[in-house]
């Protein structure tokens, strides 16, 4: 059912020097399937996260955000799929621990190392020995060109595998990039998505991951929406090898901006592959709101578009019922906003204008651009010069469907 | 489909002295359908309401509270189905007003002592010429013992007529109270549901009326949601005719109490009565959640439960996918929420507490409760003495399908 998503093209994936990736099927939740992955990196790499905001946040988040602020040298980051480890309080904490301590004595390292990850149901116990059980074949298949299997490793729901990569020349050395994520359902990042992780052999300075991340999760991975539940497992992580050689890039320098754009560019792609494969999706909607007295009523109205249930059934049904949309932004929380001053596109469809229809607008227009698999939904709020953009998708039987067997 | 829902029993109805209603099809959308309801009020009844707090407000709406507000003695509200009249800028406003004055020309009154109120299809301009057409046959069928038709009359997508009464002894006198409602989808009152009606032939002191409704609001119709979409066109109107002669009831004595709680009986009937029959609805579910440090944080928790759309698919599954209740509780926006002190039930089973999954709890205890066609989920935060309340259902296929296909 994904929307003009394609399987990753393993041509366009070039290795990214210093980060190997080793899966295995560790019969976590159903046997016969890949389900872990192990990513070593090589010494002096950096990382760095964001993390949900979901309160109960799941016990491998809250290991890796611990590990991470320990200032570890990280090693190593585990990916299980099947079991979310979420929800399952102190004993959670301790299995999640036990993973690191198994992937470091298989590694030689040590477990504060090694970050771990978890994404499947939530408030079941995790299965330590299954996934000890799974290291070996990981360690064995370590390898640099391995991150197609690797997006497949950590797929749940999702139909499609999802990895990117880019290369780029930064102060005369060749970089490159890659990543991969999964997503599907549960998807409405508020620190990042469900799982993305991001790689690059460009050095770069020491303050300057940190800044990379949140800037580059803010204008990918937190402008997505499936059905508007933040996962208790959302984790971007940004990883920098400096194998490239470059001199490491600065905060605010040229080579910085280029990184950026680079790791930016991969991040989109895998965020906007979530939401084509997202679950049941039929279409792929990108909402633009301008025209706003801040970025955040921008997003707000935004979001209240992508969640309203009204408004994703109708995109299902190709029907052009957009008094709904009209709903959904009057919705948005906006106390003193002039509906007399909002216009609404479809596409390069006037829609309404002056708190109503447009006198120009025709159904047939309207009807024309929602049979498309893409569109864009374009509000303009009259008040200032702010923009935001999320995007998001139809809301089908598909996605019950889905929802109400996930377990069976 | 709607869950435990009988239609309205006659019997239950005693005729509100001082109020008259009368039907008619007036082929607003379809022909053939009970689609207009008038309601004449006896002189020196008082009306208060509470309305949609959407900024698309529709143009029915504005009138109805410039009407309310400019202190005329209302004498009639008139209500159509088939089209919302919202979004529709100023014409919409025109058309509303002239709607007004054609009620005003039938009963002999003004048109500012007119309420008019709209449901149906958005951004599609009021066929006023259709209406006013059906007024004759409207004016023709007024009367008192007419609830349960006037409840049929603005049914949408409702399969179920809502109609509620009560009678209490009010000063010696012998009061009766009865109300309609309508919902279905779009509905999560901000400040009442879609169109809710309840009338009184009990006296109320001057300012004890909009006290009346905003309190009986609050605690009825502000606490259900369907969908989580804001109607344009929500409105709850409280009318008050005095005709059973008792002495007007003033804020504070024990008959304004013994009518509030009558009156809250009535709307919460019809409250319940509209998510029992919310869209593709196949469980009624109570969220109540307990223990918060204010109501407000109690009513985030509730809502971030009723909306989740993950939340929603497992009840319609009959699946104790209980996990995704903590992932909602943990997005419902408190950040100092301190999960291992909050404890989850699902009815008398207690699911989850310390940070996940109770020791005790069996899978075949929760599936026992899921099974049920009623719910009550109940979350004890842990934090202080507030509480709420919140009903709603479940998301199923059916949903879908209503919300796909609504306009065909």
């Amino acid at each position: 059912m994904a929307v003009n998503l394609l399987p990753p093209d393993r041509r366009a994936l070039a290795p990214v020097h210093g980060v190997e990736l080793g899966v295995a099927m560790a019969g976590i939740r159903k046997a016969g399937r890949r389900d872990l992955l192990l990513v070593r990196l090589a010494p002096g790499s950096r990382v760095a996260g964001v993390f949900t905001r979901n309160r109960f946040c799941a016990a491998p988040v809250t290991v890796t955000k611990q590990h991470l602020a320990s200032g570890a040298e990280i090693r190593a980051l585990l990916v299980n799929t099947g079991n979310a480890n979420a929800g399952t309080g102190a004993d959670g904490i301790a299995r999640a621990r036990a993973c690191c301590e198994r992937v470091a004595a298989a590694l030689g390292c040590e477990a504060r190392e090694v970050l771990p990850f978890s994404t499947g149901v939530i408030m079941e116990p995790l299965p330590v020995e299954r996934i000890a059980g799974g290291l070996p074949a990981c360690v064995a298949d370590l390898r640099e060109d391995n991150w197609v299997a690797a997006a497949e490793s950590i797929m749940t729901t999702d139909t499609v595998p999802k990895a990117s990569g880019r290369s780029l020349e930064l102060d005369g050395r060749r970089v490159n990039a890659a990543g991969i994520a999964k997503g599907a359902g549960m998807i409405r990042p508020d620190m990042a998505t469900m799982l993305g992780f991001v790689a690059t052999d460009a050095a770069v300075a020491p303050d300057a991951l940190d800044r990379l991340v949140r800037e580059i999760a803010d204008e990918t991975f937190n402008c997505i929406s499936v059905d508007g539940d933040t996962s208790t497992n959302d984790a971007f992580v940004l990883v920098a090898t400096g194998r490239a050689g470059n001199p490491p890039a600065a905060i605010g320098s040229a080579a910085y901006a280029g990184l950026r754009d680079a790791l930016a560019g991969v991040a989109a792609v895998l965020a906007q592959a979530i939401v084509r494969d997202g679950e049941g999706a039929t279409k792929f909607i990108t909402v633009r709101v301008e025209g706003g007295a801040s970025r955040d009523e921008c997003r707000s109205v935004a979001y209240a578009i992508a969640h309203s249930p009204l408004v994703k059934t109708a995109f299902f049904a190709s029907d052009p019922n957009l008094g709904r949309l009209l709903a959904a932004i009057g919705n948005a929380g906006i106390r003193d906003l002039d509906v007399d001053r909002v216009s609404l596109y479809l596409d390069d469809v006037l829609v309404a204008a002056g708190g109503g229809r447009h006198p120009a607008y025709r159904e047939e227009d309207g009807q024309r651009v929602m049979r498309q698999a893409e569109i864009t939904v374009r509000v303009v709020l009259g008040r200032g010069e702010a923009r935001s953009t999320v995007w998001t998708c139809d809301l089908s039987h598909e996605y019950v469907t889905i929802n109400a067997e996930y377990r069976t």
